[in-house]
């Protein structure tokens, strides 16, 4: 019966979430598109925004030293230890409006819930909206929630963006102070478990019918650059037996990469997504082809084996065809599993909600994938139309808003720390 | 014993050959490398040094309407029709000094050693040094032999180069008139026919280890452009089943091309030269994939079946991928045979200096594609290093020019007309 009341309850909550989806989506860079990039002027509105929905939820709310929002909802008595709830509210360029702020409006939202029906709990609720998991800035990610997990690496402070700016200008600018950033990191011991929603980024719950989805890990990624060295020749003169095409011997290992991931059968995926054939004339064979792969699968055992074996393949790809091989790995992203005990409460509640519980991994990287270093980790993720994603026409239906704050709410009130 | 003694005299020709080759590739745009572009000031300058050469060769020569430079030894009485000979003196950019000019200094030079034993031949000797084979500056080939063969586009002349020049002020500031281009037009009559000499542009008489070769056929080109489009994705939350990936589309029609090429024991030839994968990024799959096909074949019946069969293994590979495809054809050569009356004096001069008579099909373009709408076609091709060509490595051994040089000499001297 609880169950159904807490339905009824909060049915609201995905209308209101999505209003304040539009709300923050309007703190743009541009009226014309949303990008909002970390320690920007509508960086800087938009938290004050989001602390503003912090405090009316009841919660103290703040900003840390590296531009995070952070707010805290007490327990039962104050200094109980956390179930952390977050998500980021930077965006990638010409963005869509839902990635990072779904899941943290939903958390605030969840919380807004607790108070007004007077709830608290055996434990604090706090949420986090991270300042940078893009990355778009600094090219590099995750910094928000590195600072929280204790892991930023403060060399980061000298890199500068495309005009020049260090991020410890850019932080002091903001109101910030670079030297402080060590003040954001929290302790294991103060969070009983970080748990995320966000977007699915990917199809696999609308091919599935379901609107949310239980994610059993943070897949990590592998990033090499290929570069095959044959002979350029003239389209006309140099038989085929002749040739040393280097763009033929790419287009092989492209679809090599592309069979040795459909034979997989526990989720690895593979990219080429970038491709470049030199001297790149239509009647000149390429003399040199260069490609990027981006592997992914939901252990890390499994996807080195599986870059290991496709390192293999291209090799021997290059040696039969006389080409030369340069095949660096350029960056590597370990797995960050979900903990089996928060994936099952997650499980509870999506099955307490009357939905189908469907686990899937996270081929997307997410904030989790840093806080994993400083606590357990559970991640919750909401349909998202024809799994668009890093795109204006990303889309969440107010029915699955209100769905996926409906598992987070359900999650929260029966919420029991590990081994508790 | 007549071989022998014209073999002994010949042997000169060589080191000359080479010696006027780098006086010609001396004039540049630039000394660091060899750019020569149509009726540019050096492009003027080398056409200067080349009538210079003619009439030492004892030669009537002139610049006509096109900028060609045009020169006639006069057969046993005045006014007999000619054999013409020839090839061009424009260079592609970062060009090689022998691709053009070693045809037209040994057709010059050949004319020379006849003239320095006062032998006179029962017809005209013509040499034309064609103004643009290239096309480099206004992406129209063959200008000088069009002109020539009547086949002149006289819209062209309003074409305009990168700096905004046209065609027709181009010809002016270089002191000619374009209105009376069809003026450097010649009749059918007056051509015995055309025969030229050229670095073959490819590896073939290297690897049968011949000086020489003798051309079957230029071979037609057909070129298309092919844009495949799928569905953009994230690299890491789209499952293989569910994507429509562009690139691996266009990788498997990259293969396949290759295929159908290497299967074919008639000297078809396919190369995929461009291609591009958008949006580019290492972690997003290509929504959209465009690349060009570039296929020859020694005739046009081969080359359109092929061009036809390939047409249809795009479209099926489109299909069951679920892409949706643009396939355009953006030009077309026929192939231009060359004569077997003449390409058996050839074979027959070949033999006559000793070498293995080698026939094969030219894949690079030629003057001889216009000429053949004016006179029967023949063409002598040198072994030039590694297949080389439009390179500043480009090189043929000076014993390989002296070759050359010693087998159009030997036509010359034992030409018969057609049905002669």
């Amino acid at each position: 019966m609880v169950a159904a009341i807490a339905g009824v309850q909060s049915s609201a909550l995905g209308e209101a979430i999505v209003r304040r989806i539009n709300e923050l989506a309007a703190i743009s860079e541009s009226p014309d598109y949303l990008t909002r990039i970390f320690l920007t002027r509508e960086h800087r509105a938009a938290a004050d925004l989001i602390l503003t929905w912090m405090r009316e939820a009841g919660m103290r709310a703040h900003l840390d030293a590296i531009g995070n929002v952070c707010a805290r909802y007490e327990g039962e008595r104050p200094d109980l230890p956390c179930l952390m709830l977050g998500s980021h509210y930077d965006t990638v360029r010409d963005a869509g409006k839902w990635d990072g702020p779904l899941g943290l409006i939903t958390a605030i939202s969840c919380v807004a819930d607790l108070r007004r029906r007077g709830k608290r709990l055996p434990f604090a609720v706090e949420v986090v909206g991270f300042a940078d998991e893009e990355g778009v800035r600094y090219s590099s990610t995750l910094l928000g929630s590195r600072a929280v997990a204790g892991t930023f690496d403060r060399r980061v402070l000298d890199a500068r963006d495309k005009d020049g700016i260090s991020m410890r200008e850019a932080l002091t600018r903001f109101g910030l102070n670079p030297d402080r950033i060590g003040t954001a990191a929290r302790t294991r011991g103060e969070l009983l478990a970080y748990v995320e929603l966000h977007i699915e980024q990917g199809p696999v719950l609308e091919a599935e019918g379901l609107p949310v989805g239980v994610v059993s890990a943070i897949a990590g990624a592998t990033r090499l650059t290929a570069r095959l060295t044959g002979m350029a020749g003239h389209a006309g003169t140099v038989p085929m037996a002749l040739r040393r095409d280097a763009l033929t011997g790419a287009a092989e290992c492209i679809g090599m990469v592309e069979e040795l991931c459909r034979a997989d059968e526990d989720g690895l995926v593979g990219t080429v997504g970038c491709i470049d054939a030199e001297p790149g004339a239509a009647n000149v064979i390429p003399g040199q082809a260069s490609f990027t792969i981006d592997m992914r699968a939901p252990t890390d055992v499994h996807r080195q084996r599986a870059v290991t074996a496709m390192m293999r393949r291209i090799e021997a790809i290059a040696a039969r065809r006389e080409l030369s091989l340069q095949l660096d790995v350029t960056h590597e992203n370990r797995t960050a599993p979900c903990a089996p005990w928060l994936t099952a409460q997650i499980a509870e509640a999506v099955a307490g909600e009357g939905f189908r519980v469907f686990e899937l991994p996270s081929g997307a990287g997410h904030d989790g994938m840093a806080m994993i270093d400083v606590a357990d980790i559970g991640m919750v993720v909401v349909r998202c139309r024809g799994g668009i994603s890093h795109n204006p026409s990303e889309h969440v239906d107010t029915a699955d808003a209100d769905a996926g704050a409906r598992v987070l709410l359900r999650l929260i009130e029966n919420f029991r720390p590990r081994g508790g």
